[in-house]
C-alpha cells in the first residue's frame, strides 16, 4: 500500500477504505457523464466526524486532492473524481440524530437519504420541503452541496432557506460549527450560506441542523393543455401576477409530451404543445384549481383537466415524473438548468425551439414553471462526434440565452465542471476574483474538490 | 477644507457633504446610546452608484474610516461613528426602481423606508414581510446590514429569504453585483446572504432585488393571559408542536403588561404574569385561532380573548406596539436580542427573572414567542453608576444563559459595538478566525465599520 493508504488507514476502520481499482472506477463519476473524471487512489467511507477530520489532515500532510461525495446523482460533475484523489463519500454517515417538532427541526449526517428525512418527518406530523427529483436517493449533504431545488420550491423555497446550521471539517481538519439551533440568529457573517451550494470546495459537511414544516395537506392537480408554449407562459405569469401560490407548477413542452406518451401510452394529446400542471395544497385547492383553470382558459388552453382527487391528480404528476426517463430513451442526453425572471420565460422557450432548429437536434423542455426554472434537454448521439458537437453548441447557446433573458445558467443543479467555464460570464470578475479568495481563505492549498464549481 | 473633504468634493455635488461639527455630531449614534461613538470627520449624502464609488475610493487612496449609515434606528451600535470617519448616509439614495408583480420582486436603492416599500408593493396586492419594530423609519439597506426580523417572522422568514441579489461598492470602490433576479439560482457561492447581516463591514449594498409576496388576509388575533410565563411558553411549544402556523405569536410579562397599562391605561390584568398575542392570516383565522384558545386554556390560561374582528385585532396587538415607549419611560433601558430554541423559552423567562432579582433591577421582557427571540430591556438609572453597572452586568448574564440554553446573543439586531466582545463566545474560535480573514479579503485596509461586527 501506498504512504497514503496507509496513512489513512491509521485512523480509520477496516472496511472503510477501498483501493481496488475496479471498485474506486465506480465512484468516478456523478450522473453528468459528459464531463472529465480522473481515476481515484482510494474511496474512503468515514462514519465519524473525528475520521474525517483524520482523512482532512492527511490529505493536507501529503497535498492530496479531495472529493466529497453523496449519493452521485448530481448532474453538473460537481463530485466527478480527479486523478490521483481521495474520493470522501459521506454515505455511511446516514443517522437521523434528532428529529423536534416544538423547534421544527432535525439533526441529520449528511449521508441522510432526503426522502429518508421527509418519511421520518412525516410520521410526527413534519415534513423537510426540498424535493428534487432524485429525491428517493440523493442525499442531504449532497443537497446543501449544490443548493438543491425541486418541484415544491414555487411554494416551499430551496435548500439554502432550510439549512439552519452546520459542521464542518475544513481542508485542514479543523471542526467548525457555523449557524444555529434556533429559528433567527444574525451573530457573524453567514457562513451557513456560503457553504450551502458551495459543491464541497470550502469544507465538508459532517452535520446539519435543517429547518422542518408542518406537512401540507395532499396536493390536488391539474393539467391544461396548451396550442403554444407562449400561451402557456402566458396562463404561468397570470396566475403569478393574481397572487396564486400553487405548491407546484410544471411546464412540459410538444417533445416531452410525446416522449412520455410513447414511454408510458399515457393518452396524452400529442398535438399539446405545452402541458402545464398547477398544484394547491393549501384548504381550498379545488376553489383555487378552478379559478387557475379559468385564467388557463383565458390565455389559451384548448383543454382543461382538473383533478377529482388526490389519485387523479398524482396520475397527472406522473407524466411530469417520468419525462426524464422518457427522454432518456430517446438517445443520449445533456440537461440544461437555466432559470430566467418568469417573465421571459416564453422567449427562453422558443428561443431553445429555434437553438434546435438551427442546430438540427431534438431538444426537450420541461421547466419548473412557477420558478422560471428551465431544463431543456438536448438529445443527440453521443457516438457521433458531429452530433455531439451539435449538441455541445446547443448547450452553450441555451446558456448564452438565459443570461441575455436576465437569468442564470443555474438554477439548481450547480456549476460543477460542466458549466465552470461560464461561470464568469455570469458573475463578471469581480465576483469572480472575490470567490477565488474566499476559497483561498478555506483551502489554501486547494486541496478541496479542486477544478470544480469557481 | 482638509485633503479629505477636498478630494470628496470633487466627486460630489454641493450639498452632499456636511463638515459643520454641530450637524455631524448628530450623525454619531444609532439608538443605542451606550455604545461608545467618535466624532467624524464628514457626513455625505451621496445619491449615485458613481458618488459612492467616488467615496470609497478617495477612502481607500487616504485610508479613511467609513461608516454606512441608513435611518440610524439599530440596537447594537454598528452604525456608530468612529474618530475622523467618513459617516456615509445612505438616505438620499431612496428610489424604488422597479416593482414586478409577475416576478414577485422590487429593485431598490438602500435609502428606501421599509414602510414605503411595503406600501407601494400594497397598491400591487404584494408586500415585503420583514416588518422590524422600526419600520416605519428603517431603511432596506439597514434591514439588509442588520439581517433585520420583526414580527412576521413566524410565518414569513427574516430579511435574508428575502435577498435575491445586490449591488455593492466594495472598499476600493469597485462595483461588485452579487445573485440574480431570478426565484432561484446557484452560480457560485453565495455572496448575497455573506453580505446580509454583515453590518457595513464588507461593503456598500447600493440596490437590492428583494422578493415580495401576495399581500396575506388581515390577521385576526387573540390574547391569552396567563399565571406564569412557564405556562405562556408551554402554550407556545404546544401550538407549535401541532402544527399552526401563526402570523404572530408575542409575548409580554408582567413588568411590560403593568407598563402598558401606565402608559395607555388599556385595562389589562395587572395580575398576568404573561400575555401572549397570536394572530392568523390563512382564511380560517377564526377557526385557528379558536383552537388555539383551547390549547391556551389547556396550557393553564386564566383568560382568552379572541378579536371578533380586525379593529379589535388592532387593538390587542397595540399592547405589544406600545411595549418599548412604555418601558422607555420607566428610566434608561439596554434592549437584548437573545433568540433561544423555543423550547427552552420558558428556562430563558424564568432565568431573566432570576437575574433581575440577583442584580435588583426591573427587566421587562417581551419576545417574539414564535421564534424563541426574547427581548429583555434591562431598566436603570443612568446617573447612577453603579446602577449601571449592575444593568451591564444583567445584559451580559442574559447573553450567557441564552448560550447555555443553546441559543445565540442576537436574534435580529446584530452584533454591532454592543455584543462584540460576546461574539467569540458564541461562534468559537475557528469561526471567528474565518469570519475575519473574510473580512480581509473584502476589505484588506479595514477601512469598512472598523470594529463593528466581527
Amino acid at each position: 500500500m501506498s504512504d497514503l493508504t496507509d496513512r489513512l488507514a491509521e485512523g480509520l476502520p477496516a472496511g472503510a477504505l477501498v483501493v481496488d481499482p475496479d471498485v474506486t472506477a465506480a465512484y468516478r463519476y456523478d450522473m453528468a457523464g459528459f464531463c472529465e473524471a480522473g481515476a481515484p487512489a482510494v474511496v474512503v467511507f468515514p462514519e465519524t466526524v473525528e475520521q474525517v477530520q483524520h482523512i482532512m489532515r492527511t490529505a493536507t500532510e501529503l497535498r492530496v486532492p479531495v472529493v466529497p461525495q453523496g449519493a452521485r446523482t448530481g448532474l453538473s460533475g460537481g463530485a466527478n473524481a480527479v486523478d490521483d484523489c481521495i474520493v470522501l463519500s459521506m454515505v455511511k454517515m446516514n443517522r437521523i440524530l434528532e428529529l423536534d417538532p416544538v423547534n421544527r427541526i432535525a439533526v441529520v449526517e449528511p449521508g441522510v437519504v432526503n426522502a429518508e428525512l421527509s418519511r421520518a418527518a412525516g410520521k410526527l406530523g413534519l415534513t423537510y420541503p426540498p424535493d428534487p427529483s432524485s429525491w428517493e436517493s440523493c442525499t442531504i449533504g449532497g443537497n446543501i452541496g449544490t443548493g438543491a431545488g425541486g418541484l415544491c420550491c414555487v411554494k416551499y423555497g430551496v435548500t439554502s432557506e432550510y439549512v439552519l446550521g452546520l459542521d464542518v471539517v475544513l481542508a485542514d481538519g479543523r471542526l467548525l460549527s457555523t449557524g444555529r439551533r434556533t429559528a433567527k440568529g444574525v451573530a457573524g457573517y453567514d457562513l451557513t450560506r456560503l457553504l450551502v451550494g458551495s459543491e464541497g470546495t470550502l469544507g465538508v459537511v459532517v452535520r446539519a441542523v435543517v429547518a422542518l414544516r408542518p406537512a401540507p395537506a395532499p396536493q390536488l392537480a391539474l393539467a391544461a393543455e396548451f396550442p403554444s408554449t407562449d400561451a402557456a407562459c402566458a396562463a404561468v405569469c397570470e396566475v403569478m401576477a393574481r397572487g396564486f401560490t400553487p405548491s407546484l407548477m410544471e411546464l412540459m413542452d410538444t417533445v416531452t409530451v410525446r416522449a412520455v406518451n410513447d414511454l408510458a401510452q399515457m393518452g396524452l394529446p400529442e398535438s399539446t404543445q405545452a402541458l402545464l400542471l398547477v398544484a394547491f395544497d393549501g384548504p381550498h385547492p379545488a376553489a383555487e384549481l378552478a379559478a387557475v383553470g379559468e385564467l388557463c382558459l383565458a390565455a389559451g388552453a384548448t383543454e382543461v383537466v382538473p383533478a377529482e382527487d388526490q389519485a387523479e391528480s398524482e396520475m397527472l404528476l406522473q407524466a411530469r415524473r417520468l419525462s426524464l426517463t422518457a427522454l432518456d430513451r430517446l438517445g443520449t442526453t445533456m440537461i440544461d438548468d437555466v432559470a430566467v425572471p418568469r417573465s421571459r420565460m416564453a422567449e427562453m422557450l422558443s428561443g431553445v425551439a429555434a437553438i434546435a432548429e438551427r442546430c438540427d437536434l431534438t431538444i426537450g423542455v420541461v421547466c419548473h414553471a412557477g420558478d422560471g426554472n428551465t431544463h431543456p434537454i438536448v438529445i443527440f448521439d453521443a457516438d457521433d462526434p458531429e452530433q455531439a458537437a451539435r449538441a455541445k453548441q446547443s448547450f452553450d447557446e441555451i446558456m448564452g440565452l438565459g443570461l441575455e433573458l436576465g437569468g442564470t445558467i443555474t438554477g439548481e443543479h450547480g456549476v460543477g465542471l460542466l458549466k465552470r467555464d461560464w461561470l464568469e460570464r455570469e458573475l463578471g470578475p469581480v465576483a469572480v476574483e472575490l470567490q477565488r479568495q474566499l476559497k483561498s481563505v478555506f483551502d489554501p492549498l486547494g486541496i478541496l474538490n479542486p477544478g470544480k464549481a469557481v
